[in-house]
């Protein structure tokens, strides 16, 4: 089990500023960005001890710094996505590999989408129990097959064939997760907080967005979000890439990646106008989520219709920003030293 | 095990004309319209004998009349794609139901979904081996859980428990599907003409579609294509429903369902010229398929980049017509007597 080293001297200071990067001083090359969330909450705010704001902001800052060593040394916006999420994969504070929420079986069933922007290109895997990092197998489906999405003990035996890390199912279960399913009656469903995502822009302009999760805690065995589904959990193309958490199933009925994207060149709609339409429309449903969303001109916006949703960016000559609430400013992190 | 009747004396006639609809006589009352497709073929067009031609038409049309006869005894446009569909997973004619394609482990995995353009709800099931209509477990899953989509062995026991008809998994095999299978090697991909769906506007004015398939021949273990997929096999909103058939992992990559629908209101593209735009860029891809969508209006089209798509489609006081190649002019079936 690898772990990942924490870089950054992490020193959190209060900032007003946007974090807007400079532009890239190799002209035609355009400056990378990479941005996360780990899932959006509730409507009523999460009771967080300060000790606990703290350590979501360290966690998310040592995956993005993970995520942007891959991109400084060259790596594809793919990369940095894959390299992200499997940080937040390892990490049990979120519902992504350990640390997944259990579904009403009270088994982990994980799962992954991650998308290439420049061709359109996508790879998936969805109710799986064995695979240590869901993203990365969706990685290998995308590379190494001439399908999209691998779903249930197949894609299990699939990725175990092909040599991806595999864990006994018992590796994703924590004790914070198993409490509660535990106490809770079989058909109480359980909120789900804690679903991850990524979306990055590299130096040749190529997006990319992935998301991962464990799904809504309670779920039904064998139910599939929409963290898998491309179009509804996560979208990239050439001008925009989007990951998004929330209350999955109308993440997919509203078909909300594609259609925070496709706003951007079908109606002349901004994707962040896009974005608060359909969250705002998802709230008079009663539906909870939000998206991280970047283009390829490197704006970023997060569009959450929740109290907290936790997200963090870099970008070139930047520090590290997080949020984790709605109408935060950011709290800035010490960039890695070059 | 249920044989729906012939209903028709199916007297097949060469007719040159569109059989648009009459306008309903009831006024603020919608004419119902009801379509299907039996899948896109290859780029080559199929050598049917003018037998197993005649085959498919009558096919279609005893599918059409049982969906036809739903809407006309007051049935939802829902529950017309549903009978529809489970007419057409019936027949081994199609690959969908008895009759699918297997995978590369000789085993049929099926897929399926269902939307109701209404209020956009969506049910659908993905790699299931043992429940025998496939089109009504997603349903099922629309209306008896909080979820869209449950996944493989899950989900057939899911099923099972909720009193869905449940086979043997060799009641989807045929002899058809099994040869070329046994002589294909392992990693020989094959066709998988013959996923079906269907399109219907009720009375209300509501409109729904559904896809059901048994996938591309010879595919990895839990693959799951677009059928099952919101947004890329199967799209209803208030507008505009859809059901695509084709190289699945194009129409997950691209949204094709979702984008075909969403230019009406998005961008002032009619859905007929989204569909011929997008299926004009798979094929400059190498990627077959069609979609057949209906508007509101009443409005319906077959788009596909194939030589051949078989389709048909009945509406109020129109005779049963019947398509099969590009090009084709269509071929009248009598309509069932009042």
């Amino acid at each position: 089990m690898a772990a990942f080293p924490l870089l950054v001297a992490a020193l959190l200071v209060l900032a007003g500023g946007t974090g807007a990067a400079e532009p890239a001083a190799d002209p035609g090359r355009t400056a990378p960005v990479l941005a996360l969330h780990t899932g959006a909450g509730g409507f009523t705010r999460p009771s967080w001890s300060p000790e606990e704001e703290r350590r979501r902001r360290l966690a998310m800052a040592e995956a993005l710094e993970v995520g942007w060593q891959s991109l400084r040394d060259g790596g594809s916006a793919l990369d940095a996505v894959e390299v992200t999420i499997r940080a937040l994969e390892d990490d049990p504070l979120f519902n992504a590999g350990r640390g997944a929420t259990l579904n009403v079986e009270g088994r982990a069933q994980l799962d992954a989408s991650i998308m290439d922007g420049w061709d359109q290109r996508a790879g998936a895997v969805a109710a799986v129990t064995r695979i240590r990092h869901p993203i990365s197998a969706a990685r290998a489906v995308m590379e190494r097959t001439p399908h999209v999405l691998l779903v249930g003990p197949d894609a299990d035996r699939w990725a175990a064939a092909h040599g991806l890390a595999m864990v006994n199912p018992l590796f994703f279960v924590t004790e914070d997760r198993l409490r509660p399913r535990i106490e809770a009656l079989p058909e109480d469903p359980g909120d789900a907080p804690g679903t991850v995502g990524a979306v990055a822009l590299d130096g040749r302009g190529h997006l990319a967005a992935g998301t991962s999760t464990g799904g809504q805690g309670g779920k039904l065995a064998g139910r599939v979000g929409d963290s898998p589904i491309v179009g509804a959990g996560t979208w990239a193309d050439r001008d925009c890439a989007v990951s998004a958490t929330g209350d999955g199933e109308y993440f997919i009925r509203f078909a909300i990646a594609h259609d925070v994207c496709s706003g951007a060149t079908d109606r002349n709609e901004p994707p962040e106008a896009a974005a608060k339409r359909l969250l705002a429309r998802l709230r008079d449903m009663d539906a909870f989520g939000g998206v991280i969303l970047l283009e390829a001109s490197g704006d970023f916006r997060a569009v959450f219709n929740t109290a907290a949703m936790p997200h963090a960016l870099i970008q070139e000559d930047g520090p590290i920003l997080t949020w984790l609430y709605e109408g935060d400013e950011p709290v800035e992190i010490a960039a890695p030293a070059e």
